[in-house]
């Protein structure tokens, strides 16, 4: 099934330039972490909402819901943790360091001086400062790779490749797959060419399921790679259930399941030990901040775990 | 058919809020043009895609393609022409004065200098400066009034409230219809309540069209208003027959045809007198300047011809 979703959907653009980025970055990556403590590696965060076209030439489409905020915040926390970060993202979806921003115009924020020099108003002044210096660092210092999507097709073929690349790190690999993915698609070869015409009453669409790429990610790709993934729901009855069983069925080490009405406030972590709330305290916090650093540990504790297990290979 | 799509839809947020807004513009606007020569008035420009939900508690949803380039461009060349602007826009879109931005990460355009002083690097100062420039003006003269909307119920909504508090300007007012709006959708009554199930095959869905509210438009919330809507089309061959429809059926003034494959470069605007081909001069100029530049001379014109039929009317 999944051979066939990628024999048929449009190549990616850039596919060797991406390509080269990814195989240098994992190189100079490769080996943090591995001495005692806390360890850092490289984490792989998908963010934002895939599409699903329903033309070839796309005017129409059908979307995921999700600004990205949890992605984008994940990553500031990953970086502060010491990872590199490999940010997978939804075109237009928040990014990292700029979650602060006025939604819809970016010159709300800033003023013009009496020599025309760019000001901020000094109540904006020390977070735009800070999300500048931080930026800054993380791209001069070559922690965060950035690679854009808009379709289910550019996602998954990413994904692969990000996967196949982070497969020489090991255990030391994360991924942390909060994006919002598409379950139904239309078969590219089986797309209208041009625009659906509106005249000629109700349409009719029928939409196939998208091959689950989370258990091909677990089993070929990076089988040895500790694995978060989300499960989002809008009805609380079924939510833990869900995420249990999404934890058996693809082996994930975790499943961080949200609820659409409360996600930014609350998160239940559901691995094969048990289930752990995190709550943000306040309004002026970011429930991330605390599930990053949960994470940070137990991915620490499963590579000494593995280190121990395996003393042969790995030393 | 549009009434009970009204009585359907989920009431708008800030109805009140965003109702008293629009009647102080309209009113501080009122009188705009009149004279002799080129006459300025008020134009709503719709701008960026609509969307229709497919879940009540909204995971997924059918979008629009459009970046919202146009509609932000031409709110720019109307403000220069002396419009006065209500700018209802698809929240994220493309915003007036900031279209030059990096796509996705605007701290990308930042640095801190040695004093924490915020800096452009000199190949961008003069376009980041002159649009903090204009935008601060056109906000502190009043001269434009945003409005954001994300589904094709919000949008709707907005363009009944704003046909109906412009239909005073009488032809004075002008509508410049360039959002691209949803052909179908799912009635909000028969929607899903919670997050479709993705486990159980393949998904059928029924959508239905949304009423043509272009025509209400014209014959009842604004009859006197000048009124340019777009065509886009995939298919050239189909483009300007459709486009000629839509100028009969609706009774627009102008229909701005244009296609996916080259909407930046070249429109042909379509009028009952014939049709008019602009081409964008090179890759630095945006085909809306002069575009705007023609519809405002035939807006013009249209309330002097006016003017002139019914002097006891206006005098």
């Amino acid at each position: 099934v999944a051979e066939s979703f990628f024999r048929a959907a449009p190549p990616l653009r850039d596919r060797d330039r991406v390509a080269g980025d990814l195989a240098a970055f994992v190189a100079r990556h490769a080996g943090r972490g591995g001495g005692g403590g806390r360890l850092a590696g490289v984490v792989c965060v998908t963010s934002g909402g895939t599409t699903v076209p329903l033309e070839q030439r796309c005017v129409r489409y059908i979307d995921n819901f999700s600004s990205g905020q949890r992605g984008a915040a994940s990553t500031e926390y990953f970086l502060k943790a010491g990872y590199a970060v490999i940010f997978i993202y939804r075109r237009g979806s928040k990014q990292p360091y700029c979650r602060f921003l006025p939604e819809d115009s970016f010159v709300d924020l800033f003023e013009l001086g009496e020599e025309s020099d760019i000001q901020v108003p000094e109540s904006h002044a020390a977070v735009v400062k800070t999300a500048i210096r931080n930026y800054r660092k993380a791209i001069d210092e070559g922690l965060l790779l950035k690679l854009p999507f808009t379709t289910i097709f550019e996602y998954l073929q990413l994904l692969q490749m990000v996967g196949t690349a982070m497969n020489c790190l090991g255990h030391q690999g994360m991924f942390y797959l909060a994006a919002a993915v598409s379950d139904f698609y239309v078969p590219w070869e089986s797309m209208a060419k041009h625009k659906i015409e509106s005249a000629s009453g109700p349409l009719n669409m029928q939409l196939n399921q998208v091959p689950k790429m989370l258990f091909i990610l677990r089993k070929q790709w990076a089988p040895s790679a500790f694995c978060v993934s989300f499960k989002l729901e809008t009805d609380p009855d079924i939510l833990l259930q869900k995420a249990e069983a999404a934890l058996r069925k693809y082996g994930m080490n975790v499943v961080v399941a949200n609820e659409l009405a409360n996600y930014k406030d609350v998160v239940v972590m559901v691995t094969s030990n048990g289930r752990t709330t995190v709550r943000r305290p306040s309004k002026e916090d970011d429930v991330e901040e605390q599930l990053i650093d949960l994470l940070v540990e137990m991915h620490s504790e499963h590579i000494m775990q593995l280190n121990q297990d395996h003393q042969t290979c790995t030393s």
